[in-house]
């Protein structure tokens, strides 16, 4: 991963940039480009934001909620914070459910026995200590799911076999996740006795990808569990001879009580208006399986690293910029939830926000979802991004899972999305490690977030309050097709 | 992987190939090399070595030595040749070892606690039940070993932590196993307690890479046990900060009564000189881990697919055609033992013979183990390889691991040897399955096998009989420079 074309001629586009860029009446302070380009200049010189996360990595590892890996994550975020120069470092208490993932094991038993490698999907009750053996029924989605009569589900093993499409937006997810979430309560309602999907990822390696999954209220839980996507391959080909296949999965997964964890809130104090907050996110918990240097250790150095750009300059910006590292994303955002409620009296104030929590490459697409009549702003901010190489996309921005709550009271959002064509082939796999994050691109990441935040907090521009467009669906996938690979 | 540019003007190469192959006073039919050129074609044209490959691997997967998917693989191997033509299929009993790998765990205790993956090493024997924890000491070869003191190494466990190099030919292998070889042996005489070492691999995929191990005789047995090459880095890591790293290790290994498997013969009986055999080799089982969809799939269905070419011919060929599927080439080679042993009285009229145990693209190089006098025969069949991108490689040919009992007694081998730049990314590793395979190559494998088979079978070439070079050393690496990645 490299970052695009346009950062070789760097210099003369921000140039370019920097005289097509009208001065604002409302401009607040005749260096506020001329500090963004030199925080964008300052970030892409660095690999400091790849040193943060080797020491993230290395530290404290696997990141899960509530379990002694995440403990060590919230004592690293807070040390980190104050050795970049935080004003203000707190760790608000979050309470967070607690799951083993436990051991896992699957088999073909017939017709020809194989050992399959898979994974429990986040939520996932156990097997008896017997495991479950029965004949497998193949869909390829939900809908197939649908379709079959309940006789030919009950007592099943239910197999969601449905292909992920490689995307840079990442959108193949969205369309594939729902066998995730959705399937071991739609196959239970059909008296399935497990379920288990074709891993939700890209790539062929042998690794499963968890996720989180959800029961519904009055339908039996069933266990749920992912095949590596090469497993899954290789199920489909006994499948495909016609005959009866037999799967036993056993699985040691279980609740336990609820535990403590921590949003780590890092506030750099605004000079002129400390009240109005700029609020950049990431999340710290990461699954069990990898060491979360992806997911989401790069948005938490990309916003670290673009605060300590900023807390570096000789003046703080007129308004305050808070980091928020949220508790336990992946299994129910439990931090945003805690966010939003203890701050709750301050959200009017929270005057824009953005999450870092997507991407494996450099950042190529900038969305907003400001107030009404704030066009002019989105497009400044734009033009400061452009010489990244980040386009301006029209659509509302989504803001991330940790944003929701903010977003829904009128909190505007932005998107600063990475590139996203390999992230799926490891995310929430063991294979989530720092060797896969290049320097380069990392440094582009904390660019684009030092410039949004900067110019956010400096300037005394109002971005209005977020109103969801009529009918929004977020997700719904843009016409985009899938790269050659 | 794809077939190298010459494929692409094939038609107008084999026609130059055969115009410049003069025709030999000792032709012993003018049809012989345009049938070769006819296989070739047949070979490529088609995608049978790859549709074996998936019978294979659906039908059999995982096929470590004495265990229900060897066996799966011997009636695979059995059927299967029935199924291409072959004229006698011989299962010929082999006693093999049965080592059982067990459970695996590893983890850094101090400073920061993590969880590593890890394997053990094949042969290994477990730790107690209460694992192994101790201090560890680095060193980046056995070299490095040699040079500490006892001091250094007592009552701790040792990491090899050495990188192999990607190329083309493989030989970074060779610069690095013997830190799996020999490493325990070492690291005991000097009072380890275990020792782990960096996977003998390339690429960065989570996956520790297994392989057989040797104890000394007069040494302590201690645990051996590969990390994943991020696990690895990330044991590296903590060690750089130069204070104390302690390790636990786990491991169940264990070794079971010796059991018997079966190589599998399958032979085409010449039309004039049935006594005379052009072996084929390959090795049937594969370690556990993977499915051994590559290490050796490949090669076994390789020369499976050059031999059903050349049986579909209307007449066999004046010498026999023999396919070997070795048992158990990975621990131990008690198949190649068993072979040479069983088939003494035939050895000297084995006129040559080669193995397809290597690679994952394209067949790029030749090379002979052929007797003195015989550099004509060698061009000869280089120049009907040349179409293929088949360079003539001037050293002598290895023979592979199942072939030194013969190459031992004289008798005459060549190395086709494929493509193994992305090899070692999944060399005894779980990811070794089918999907890493694809079918172009393989059929130009196959291409590469019938028309050397067709060639040394039909002519009347005498090979004469190897005699090793003085002071030969195998392995000896080329001046190669690695590929950028």
């Amino acid at each position: 991963m490299r970052i695009p074309q346009p950062l070789l001629c760097f210099a003369a586009l921000l140039l370019a940039a920097a005289l097509a860029t009208p001065a604002s009446a409302a401009s607040p302070g005749e260096d506020l480009e001329t500090i963004a380009v030199s925080l964008r200049d300052r970030a892409l010189a660095s690999t400091h934001a790849h040193d943060l996360l080797r020491s993230l990595t290395t530290e404290a590892g696997p990141r899960f909620a509530g379990t002694l890996g995440d403990r060590a994550g919230v004592a690293w975020a807070e040390r980190t914070m104050q050795e970049l120069g935080f004003d203000e470092v707190e760790a608000e208490p979050v309470t967070v459910p607690r799951w083993v993932r436990g051991e896992a094991a699957a088999a073909i038993v017939a017709p020809y026995p194989q050992r399959l490698l898979v994974t429990a999907l986040g939520g996932s009750i156990g097997t008896p200590a017997e495991g479950i053996t029965a004949d497998v029924v193949e869909v390829p989605s939900l809908v197939g799911l649908d379709a079959l009569p309940d006789d030919a589900v009950r007592g099943r093993i239910v197999f969601l076999d449905q292909r992920m499409e490689r995307l840079q937006s990442g959108m193949g997810y969205v369309l594939v996740v729902p066998n995730r979430l959705y399937g071991a309560a739609k196959a239970a309602a059909k008296g399935a006795v497990a379920v288990v999907i074709r891993s939700v990822g890209t790539g062929t390696h042998r690794f499963p990808h968890t996720g989180m999954m959800q029961y519904e209220e009055g339908v039996p839980r069933i266990p749920a569990a992912a095949l590596a996507i090469p497993d899954a391959d290789l199920l489909e080909r006994q499948l495909a001879a016609g005959g009866p296949v037999t799967l036993h999965l056993f699985l040691s997964a279980r609740q336990l009580a609820e535990t403590t964890s921590a949003n780590v809130v890092g506030t750099l104090r605004g000079r002129e208006r400390p009240e109005e907050i700029v609020l950049l996110g990431a999340h710290l918990d990461s699954w069990d399986l990898g060491t979360g240097a992806m997911d989401d250790g790069i948005g938490c150095v990309s916003v670290l690293e673009a605060a300590r750009l900023i807390a570096e300059l000789p003046h703080r910006p007129r308004r305050s910029i808070r980091v928020v590292l949220f508790a336990n994303e992946e299994f129910g955002a439990s931090g945003a939830a805690a966010y939003a409620d203890r701050h709750q009296a301050e959200l009017a104030s929270h005057v824009v926000a953005a999450e870092s929590d997507f991407g494996l490459g450099p950042i190529w697409r900038f969305a907003t979802g400001f107030g009404p009549g704030t066009g002019a702003t989105a497009d400044r901010i734009a033009a400061l991004l452009a010489p990244l190489g980040v386009t301006h996309y029209p659509d509302p921005a989504y803001g991330g899972t940790d944003l929701a709550p903010l977003r829904a009271a009128g909190v505007p959002v932005a998107d600063l999305t990475g590139d996203g064509t390999y992230y799926f082939d490891y995310h929430h796999t063991a294979d989530d490690t720092l060797d896969k994050v290049d320097p380069e691109p990392l440094s582009q990441n904390a660019a684009a977030y030092a410039v949004f935040a900067w110019w956010a907090a400096e300037s005394d521009v109002d971005f209005g309050r977020f109103v969801p467009p009529p009918d929004e669906q977020l997700f719904a996938p843009p016409p985009e097709e899938p790269e050659e690979h």
